[in-house]
């Protein structure tokens, strides 16, 4: 047997080890040896292609981190559609718990390095959120909103189905002018905004990422809403009440897991015996750690909590759970919208952040795609309301009537 | 001190105890002897006269079943709106958790001796919806729902409300001609009827009332439906699948906490990989027991769960949570249309069931209406979805458009 040809043998083993590790997806895998390893029963989906050896290995030791280190580093190519792929492996991939004891020690060793403690959350945040306003105006919509939009019909753009987002979260709260709101995980301020200049509510957004108060906070000004809006940079722990809602997009999956009963805390501390509050989180059907890679690279001590974990977490305070709403294919649609815009300006985010940076954003988007379309990943807005909340109506076809704001006002701000 | 004096010392001593223990309600309650107790602060909503010392003694020991039973045996007499004070009452009144010892006692024994195994839930079904078919049909709406209604405005007649709910509930299951629905605790087979009607499915409705069973084949046979629809007599535990849709109105209160998983386990068993199904029950915002006056003498067995404990029954099924819907002034109103319908009817109820009867009833309904309006109880509706289903619609609002059926079916059958 001559060297070429144990080489293809060695190669060919390790990708038959390595498809029957990842649940046997529909996807050809070829090795740079010309080895390859194609499912039985269909034809593939399309083809990944590892350049090397040595990352042949780390895929066996830790399929997840490893291909999102790869194919960020270019060892990896993939020949297809990303997100039809990842969709497929998202489908048989075996869970973290089911896979071998190396990615479940570094997955478990991750959870414990990023804890969002008050010092660990603001790193985490920060590695995020703080990566330049610029980076993110380049794909966001323009108002700058970074969590799932709501299309009210499937053609909707992703401007109109942003704000119509802000505008279902306002209805579901029954905001009344000279309301007190809390904006827990604030971003570019753009939900607050809308809160005040519309519903005529006073809200204070908490936030931890710096450069997105000091945005928001340029905004309220330019709208001439400072004196009805303000950012406070605070961790959610400090938070003082009494408000009369809460409200917080897209922050819990932030909070971790240990801390859910804290925000519970805090929730009970600060909502008013006759208030309510909205939580609109990026979910799961069961407990589950989030994907490795996604930790390491992404969004470092991110947790993404099921419904129950959620209800236990306010329990204690006796809340009435009003409605919980399930918009998972938005966030999906949310998504293509913005692997789209990305794709557009990843010239420019290449001269800026470098190629290595764009791959490695393409493949967090695409994955995500691939998450909500599968139901791996689920999009949830929990309504709930104090014991004396008395404002709740008859039914929820209040939310499906037509835009009530006749008037805009008279000054937006963009975030520049 | 003479024995007049000395007696109407001790009774106001006592109702000085019960006002401390039932939570000081802005009742005043007065005793045979005259003595009486007021509340301090606020002029009373009403009173309660007892009638004798050994009713004193009994309310002292264990409030709540002591004041049902004797309310029912006429040694307390309610002046004032029965309601109102209900709902003071179930505002002040401390859990029975923090109860004295008996109380809690006898409230976990019930729990042993209702246990809702076959047997048991089988005696306790019988004993409350075995009570005659012609004594509901005096006091439920003409198509015989029992379970909560659902108002598009509060000023909808009971009837429309009735036929409301069963539109809402298919609605929600997106319910398409041929599918076959499983329909658990499907009482008089008006839930099952409208939906094989109105949406061309085959329906097996299951049941342990043996009463309900013989009326809804009746229907089914009158409405030329006995094709599409079938009536089984079967614990839930029994059914095997597989449905396109799942649903259960007003039966998962019989299941009992210890069975949830049970019921859950059934769930997943019998509904399709690419199903769904939808769980309509009164629930709480936290764990804890049943009134114990209500499982003594009108549901015996019952639990009544929170929106947490169901979602851990469906989790090991990894369904998605679709949608949940707090209907709670829904049952409120509801309530009140029985109550006064019951109360219209009194007089031939007292002939056929004795006036000790009436009396337990009222306070049932009337309690019942108490809790819902001061969120001692909820209304949930509960949708979920397996990992194939592809039906998820955009948004909601078809929930919210007018009704789409312009025929009506050519027949339509009264329970008779």
């Amino acid at each position: 047997m001559s060297t070429r040809t144990g080489a293809l043998s060695l190669d060919r083993w390790i990708l038959q080890k390595l498809h029957e590790a990842t649940g046997r997806p529909p996807i050809r895998l070829r090795a740079a040896s010309g080895a390859e390893v194609s499912p039985a029963d269909a034809p593939p989906l399309g083809e990944i292609r590892i350049a090397d050896r040595t990352t042949l290995a780390r895929l066996i030791l830790d399929p997840e981190i490893a291909f999102g280190d790869a194919y960020t580093a270019g060892r990896i190519e993939v020949q297809g559609d990303l997100v039809s792929m990842l969709e497929a492996l998202s489908m048989v991939m075996p869970p973290i718990e089911r896979q071998n004891g190396w990615a479940q020690f570094v997955s478990r060793w991750m959870g414990w390095a990023q804890a969002d403690t008050i010092t660990g959350a603001r790193r985490n945040i920060h590695r995020h959120y703080d990566l330049g306003n610029d980076f993110y105006r380049l794909w966001l919509d323009p108002q700058m909103s970074y969590s799932c939009a709501y299309f009210r019909s499937p053609d909707a753009t992703l401007d109109e189905a942003q704000e119509a987002k802000m505008e279902h979260i306002c209805r579901k709260l029954r905001l009344r002018p000279g309301e007190r709101v809390a904006d827990i995980g604030s971003g570019w301020g753009t939900l607050a905004l809308y809160m005040a200049s519309r519903y005529g509510v006073h809200v204070r957004g908490f936030n931890i990422s710096r450069q997105q108060i000091a945005a928001a906070r340029q905004r309220a000004g330019e709208m001439g809403l400072s004196g009805r809006v303000e950012f406070i940079e605070s961790d959610y722990r400090d938070i003082s009440g009494p408000f009369d809602a809460f409200v917080s997009v897209g922050m819990l999956e932030h909070v971790g897991r240990r801390y859910l009963a804290d925000m519970g805390r805090v929730i009970r501390r600060i909502v008013d015996k006759s208030g309510r509050g909205l939580l609109h989180f990026i979910g799961r059907n069961h407990r589950q750690p989030m994907s490795p890679w996604i930790r390491k690279r992404i969004f470092p001590g991110t947790y993404l909590p099921t419904v129950r974990e959620v209800l236990a977490s306010l329990e204690p305070g006796d809340f009435s759970i009003l409605d919980v709403e399930n918009l998972r294919p938005h966030y999906a649609r949310t998504l293509e919208h913005w692997l789209d815009r990305f794709e557009r300006s990843a010239g420019l985010v290449a001269r800026e952040f470098g190629e290595e940076f764009v791959r490695t954003w393409r493949l967090y988007l695409a994955s995500a795609i691939a998450g909500f379309r599968t139901g791996n990943l689920q999009l949830f807005q929990v309504l709930f309301a104090s014991a004396g909340w008395r404002d709740h109506p008859w039914t929820r076809a209040h939310l499906y009537e037509p835009e009530l704001h006749a008037e805009l006002p008279a000054r937006e701000s963009q975030l520049h």
